[in-house]
């Protein structure tokens, strides 16, 4: 069921959010809590509707710890309560566009027959009018809008998530084993609490001028 | 000031939304609300928050229909409320992050000197470490965050968002004039709200099993 919040909690929770430096390693996000962002990410939106991602949610400290030095020692990796590597599908072929129609089959209860067409249109886009390098960035985009509502999400309830661009993606993959699983690494969320003694939390925002972002035509 | 919303709501909103096919053309965003919907893109995190986009808002009837036509006769660029088409700057280079450097300064109350760190890690990773073809895959990866935080804001509001891959960008670079400003159109959202008579906002949900999206390890 929809319902809608008012602006001032959208923008008051979206001001609260940071690039959280310092998590409180103690304090951990209630399974509940953490149920809700992991359908959050499910619910992202992708092109096609194709989800050429996975979310590794890594649990184990020593790998987090060995991914704090793959990450240019930031110890949010390991301080946080939760870490995702938003991976994407380095191998998307058309025997997945086939899945992908026939989940659509089953689920709206449509024949497949239907569906050619948008089939026919998600072949000719990804699968023969992109070269595996193409397909890597395109996949990767549908990465970033699953980090974008992440981040919006766990605000939302009041959850902080450090971003973060600045590692190895090389050694990412070989610490996770992920191309074994025809995943590659390529961006990273820390998703916790903010320690208290984190100075960051208090530095005013800083943007460029609206009119350098908003462009009106 | 922060005020977390229910996990219900959140998954509620989240599930509520859908890739708008049809828009009411009569119905149109209260200026209230566009103010929240362009905070929440200015609020966008970004890559050391460097802001490589811009947002550009098309108010223009004939403008938009010739956006139709460069966006495979999809209607909803012409008849959603509003019409944002996310753009990337293309020339992003030391002078822009100086400026970033001084706006922190002044923002923050601290010398510059005491950023030079900073400064030298922004040009050394986007401005020396990236040639103008991955400089912009960069920054089309922030519009890609800035999108999925805008969807997920809307649903918030409980206002309809069609994001749209698939167009033309040389024919939106060309009709909204956007190289000369020094843009790249690189992904489009069309906002306001369903028609009732858009069937497509009453088809389940289709998602990839769970385990295939959310990979514990």
């Amino acid at each position: 069921m929809s319902h809608a919040i008012t602006r001032e909690q959208l923008i008051g929770n979206l001001n609260w959010r940071y690039a959280t430096k310092q998590f409180d390693p103690a304090r951990k996000i209630s399974p509940q809590d953490w149920a809700a962002l992991e359908e959050s990410i499910i619910l992202t939106p992708s092109s096609f509707g194709l989800q050429p991602i996975a979310a590794v949610v890594v649990n184990d400290s020593a790998v987090k710890e060995k991914l704090v030095a793959a990450s240019y020692n930031q110890r949010q990796v390991a301080d946080a309560s939760h870490l995702v590597v938003f991976s994407i599908k380095t191998n998307v072929t058309e025997a997945d566009v086939n899945a992908f129609i026939k989940l659509i089959s089953e689920k709206r209860g449509v024949p497949a027959e239907a569906l050619e067409g948008y089939r026919g249109m998600m072949i000719g886009s990804i699968i023969k009018g992109m070269d595996d390098a193409a397909r890597r960035t395109w996949a990767a985009k549908q990465a970033y809008i699953a980090l974008g509502q992440l981040m919006a999400s766990a605000a939302m309830l009041n959850i902080d998530v450090c971003p973060i661009e600045g590692f190895s993606p090389a050694a990412y993959d070989a610490t996770l084993n992920l191309a074994h699983k025809g995943l590659a690494a390529t961006v990273v969320a820390a998703i916790g609490y903010r320690a208290q003694t984190d100075g960051y939390a208090k530095l005013p925002k800083v943007r460029l001028p609206k009119e350098q972002i908003i462009v009106h035509l």
